[in-house]
């Protein structure tokens, strides 16, 4: 397969293939984080057609950084690090870097004029410390840290090119999407982002989704696959094609796809089922609420995640005593007695009492064992009852789910909104399918 | 520094100093997901008083295996391995790395019987792919895999350790806690855990935590610091020390610490806020309900996070409207009008119609503007009020928190239950001070 170029606008140099990550994270070593700037880099470098060959996390010594950062800039065109550049740690990095690339370190003055222009805006002075950070391998380019006093470096040497990054994800996630990416595509060293198409599923599993297109898939081999599974309810599906030529084929594909998958598919790109939700309830100027037990609001809290939630979203009640559910939400007490507050029948009352007290069209609720205590011989931990009122009329679903508390909390909260996304496109197709996000 | 040693019960070995990790992980690098295997291992071998040394993520191809895995097979006491051993991959992994270690690789019955009964157990049949699992590198010990098929192997060749871990985490992490590292400490490889505290606080923040902690730190060389911070609101402070003999030492460091810390100390281990608070209500027989609006939900879900709850917490609104703080809370529409939702006055209503509605001594609430839209020009994105209603009297507070919708929401949590502890304390230091997490 060929990556396919624009034509470079600086000098044509041979586009990048081998990608190395250096790491200095003693804190990443000690388990004291997750190497999250691994995750972003080889998510935002795989758009671009671009995989990483391998990652190192190290210590912030110079024996190691010398053995370990010399042998990926030794075997491939372009190695990243991350940290290592703040004003508070010693200049083992910097220097360990410039004894294995073979360049001096100068001062840059540019760099010190932006570190105390900055230090003056937020009206504080600038530390000795910090004219550390002035200090840059001979001839790197500056990659400019609007987040921070840290400047990235890039740097070529004989073919081969460096980039350094800082630590911080806040300042390292700008400065590739907006700086780093932007330039290496000017200098015609990586492609332009490829065409891509994320569809994003709900209920169907990893597995059952790639037997379920596979057929499909089989039949267009120049499409490239990649699934990711957001705590087992939700999996994405990512078509890609490398050759710019295929985008309208892709379009086809994608859509083929999304036609198989039919309800299972949640929408496209980064939609949720919250959205998803409220799209349709903001274009029919519907309201919904909530009433939750073992979810403790986690159902109330996804519902406003995004801004602007409250154009649909009328609050809730987490109602974890039956007190609770009887005063706030009218459940009856009998009804809780008889049928126990984890039943098919509470669970309808709590979404009826919720709709009826916050004057909402829509509610939802979550009545359930979350465990590790709790649970009956009939409905043991995992067993989760949702309840749903709607204009259409009131349903109510009995799941298991497996896991520990935090993880049935979390199921329960997807499965919840999942139902009332399948009950509105059994109820009210026409007008579901009209919306998205 | 020595680290000491129990007499081992097997042949007497070298302690083992330098740990290298090498994941097979085509997902990590494509960036799927986050390498949580690091930060899992890192800390559960510090604990142990091992530092990994590198850490590698290569792609499951054997020359990359021979060149990297080899690397780190070379120059370490100890190489562990993620991944790679599932039935549904190659055998590229088992083949490569038998060749850089020079062992071959032999069928083992008893993998086959295991899986065999695995099988039946599940009433499922066992497939061709599950055979391959059953090939083992010549010499190796069988670490057990109770949470599925493959199992973890243990190899010493020349002075050399090489432990092989299947991928998935819920197979790995106890496979490692429950299996590895009691057998390494049997055979005299790792030290016994060593002695460690932690001591988790709330609203200092890392530097200035350290800062006010140095002086006596410095006083007390042989103790190790490491500081790991939660969403920049709970930062834990761990203390070690890696000689036995200095544990009631450490007991007397970590004690004069907590004393110099006062109230920003939440408390030792995994302590939460809420688990704090928790602890006191039901010491005293106390309970407590929530209000929220910008939070969602989210000050309940904190609240609900731990098993047993209920024994403290009725209940929570979430008044997302306007209108749902009249309705739910009894909020007086004419107070809305006069001083905007987002107010003290506001706030301390909101708690005090929680307390009266879900019939709690306490309650606690939070009105604000998470963002990314509205905010006022007293007011900006960001502002909070947070509001306590207590036997003792009612308060509020304002606080101006940094970050996107999803920082600001989960730092008003936490900050509302802090507000909350640090009442107690004030007002309650007596009963509140008695009870611990």
């Amino acid at each position: 397969m060929t990556i396919p170029f624009d034509s470079p606008s600086g000098s044509a140099r041979g586009p990048i293939r081998e990608v190395e990550i250096v790491h200095l994270g003693d804190e990443l070593l000690l388990g004291l984080r997750d190497n999250t700037h691994l995750t972003f880099l080889g998510r935002y470098f795989s758009n671009y057609g671009i995989k990483i060959r391998r990652d190192q996390v190290i210590l912030d010594k110079h024996e190691d950084i010398v053995r370990f950062f010399g042998d990926s800039w030794r075997s491939s065109d372009l190695v990243i690090t991350t940290g290592g550049l703040g004003p508070t740690v010693d200049d083992i990095t910097r220097e360990a870097i410039a004894e294995c690339i073979g360049l001096p370190l100068e001062f840059n003055e540019t760099i010190r004029r932006t570190i105390e222009s900055r230090f003056e805006r937020f009206g504080r002075k600038m530390t000795e410390n910090n004219l550390r950070q002035c200090w840059v391998l001979k001839g790197a380019e500056i990659l400019e840290n609007p987040n921070g006093t840290a400047p990235g470096l890039f740097l070529e040497k004989d073919g081969r090119y460096l980039v350094m990054l800082p630590g911080p994800a806040r300042e390292l996630q700008p400065m590739v999407a907006e700086v780093l990416l932007p330039m290496l595509v000017a200098k015609g060293l990586v492609a332009k982002q490829k065409p891509y198409i994320q569809l994003r599923t709900c209920g169907i599993g990893e597995s059952m989704l790639e037997t379920k297109v596979k057929p499909i898939l089989d039949a267009h081999p120049w499409a490239e696959v990649a699934y990711c599974a957001h705590s087992s309810m939700i999996v994405d599906l990512r078509l890609a094609c490398l050759d710019p030529a295929r985008e309208s084929a892709l379009n086809q594909l994608a859509s083929d796809v999304a036609k198989l998958l039919g309800e299972d598919l949640i929408g496209y790109g980064e939609c949720t089922l919250a959205k998803r939700i409220h799209q349709y309830l903001v274009a029919n100027e519907q309201t919904l609420s909530v009433a939750e037990s073992c979810t403790g609001g986690m159902l109330a809290a996804a519902l406003t995640e995004h801004s602007g939630a409250s154009k649909a979203f009328v609050g809730g009640v987490v109602s974890y005593t039956n007190e609770a559910k009887v005063q706030m939400l009218d459940v009856p007490e009998c009804m809780i007695q008889q049928h126990g507050p984890v039943s098919a029948e509470v669970a309808i009352a709590m979404a009826t009492g919720a709709a009826e007290r916050l004057g909402s069209n829509y509610a939802l609720s979550i009545t359930g064992f979350a465990g590790p205590d709790g649970g009956t011989e009939k409905d043991p931990v995992g067993t989760v009852y949702i309840g749903y009122h709607s204009p259409s009329g009131a349903w109510s679903t009995r799941i298991v789910l497996m896991g520990d508390r935090a993880t049935v909390r979390q199921r329960a909260t997807f499965a919840a909104l999942d139902f009332m996304r399948r009950k509105l496109i059994e109820h009210k197709a026409d007008d579901f399918l009209k919306t998205c996000c």
